[in-house]
């Protein structure tokens, strides 16, 4: 990786020793770079355990329909690597929104930073957040199935947060493999021949999926521990201070209050069999995308 | 608030349940609405508890150099909450990047939706999120202390997340207050008047504040549930399936393995030194504040 590159990724957190920067201007300048890099230098050098590793390439789905906390969890470890590339891909270079425009919601749009032509192959991660509907837009998308099972095929890692991991069974690519998704999709999998698998975090062989929506910090730091070490997904961790203390424990069907799970199953509808049978559909349509 | 709105703040979760939408449009039509209409009426009815309540107005400061994870976990869980108004300000409109322009992360751009001069006055929530270098620029930027001030003894509730703690600081709204921020610039609290309180999530009277980065989320459902009732933001809690399981036990300079704090520590640099000395200098600037 270029050796300026690679210093700049470290100026973030760096930045605020200097206490540099003007209000309103929190670009550092190249003098400032200058002067933090032999710095820099020196720590790497007393930590190379925790900076060595090959260059990762993470190739990041991202749709109209999409979760954006979905993506935020896993985009939030991984832009906290080192030596890496983040590419978040889609059809074309359109900002999508997260969420419906049905919705009136704070809307925060997200421009792709690359093409499902222009991605690159063989990636380390293949990443798809969820999000409904969009999730089962993509289900029923050829043009994203195709893309997804080619780079499935290929890449180092295959893996999603919530919802995402419906659109790859779709693709062909969790047949055989456990798996999870959010509490209300479950329902999902099987159709997809996957295993449905009630973790927070499931790994199978190169397959690594999580929970709903939250489970993406999970997730990220699962997988920062694959790519580089435990020890450095764990200076990740205290980075971003993740030491959660939900304030109450309603976080899973299992141990929410009866009354408050019959109000979100009736706001979910009958998303379970929607999600159900987007799948079934989705296997009849893609069937050669289930030979093995 | 009206009808027809309240009733699309419902649309996103309902929406799979319809298995609507084509490929790439995830907007639901006028139809589908109306069609999704009565049945959330007839929801909304067997809820009552959980949906009345007033309409909520929060502000949260968007602002260059925020780190984008300080914001999301917060704006994920009020956006779940209905009949509420959400705020993203700055002093103009102008989009602003969670990241220092040297770093090479991806960039999501934060577009705020009203400016300083705009914002409602008597916010139910003012938030501050964190971010470094930005939370330092913006304690010597006297039109965002100014700003926060005034709000910020208006305001229902006074909050933050990470170093956006001291930036409320700064404009005297923690003084006399128990708060948190990140681990890194705990030192920076007692020179603002406030009292440094070591918890993912610290209440005192009116102001909540919450630690680094990832503590949004618990941030987020304490406030709500302050502002609807537990079982309110238990169902949210539910909805973003919030049942954490951290892979590695390093979310804390207490819990991290002695190498791990070392290596974090040395790229944090003097932090928590700047922060003391822009507190300290915030105190000095904006003294006026500081009078009760």
């Amino acid at each position: 990786m270029d050796r300026r590159l690679f210093i700049k990724t470290l100026i973030a957190s760096a930045a605020a020793s200097q206490g540099f920067a003007k209000a309103n201007d929190s670009s550092p300048t190249a003098a400032q770079i200058d002067a933090m890099e032999q710095k820099h230098l020196e720590i790497m050098s007393r930590y190379q355990s925790f900076l060595e590793g090959e260059k990762l390439t993470i190739g990041m789905l991202v749709y109209p329909g999409m979760f954006l906390m979905d993506l935020m969890g896993p985009l939030t470890v991984f832009e906290a690597m080192l030596n890496r590339d983040i590419h978040l891909v889609w059809k074309d270079l359109k900002p999508v929104n997260e969420k419906p425009t049905g919705s009136t919601s704070v809307s925060i749009p997200i421009t792709p930073t690359t093409t499902f032509k222009d991605c690159p192959k063989k990636l380390d991660v293949l990443f798809v957040p969820g999000g409904v509907p969009g999730t089962f837009n993509l289900m029923r998308d050829t043009e994203v199935i195709s893309f997804l099972h080619e780079q499935g095929t290929s890449a180092r890692f295959v893996t999603s947060v919530c919802t995402g991991s419906l659109v790859l069974g779709a693709a062909g690519l969790l047949n055989g493999y456990k798996a999870t998704t959010h509490w209300a999709t479950m329902e999902g999998l099987a159709p997809l021949g996957a295993k449905p698998t009630n973790q927070r975090v499931v790994i199978d062989r190169n397959r690594v999926t999580g929970g709903g929506v939250t489970s993406g910090l999970d997730f990220g730091l699962t997988l920062a521990g694959l790519l580089r070490s435990p020890a450095y997904a764990e200076a990740i961790q205290l980075y971003l201070e993740y030491d959660p203390k939900p304030p109450f424990n309603a976080g899973t069907p299992r141990t929410a209050p009866k009354s408050v799970l019959g109000f979100v199953s009736d706001m979910f509808g009958n998303t379970g069999d929607v999600a159900k049978t987007a799948a079934t559909e989705a296997r009849l349509n893609y069937a050669s995308y289930f030979k093995r």
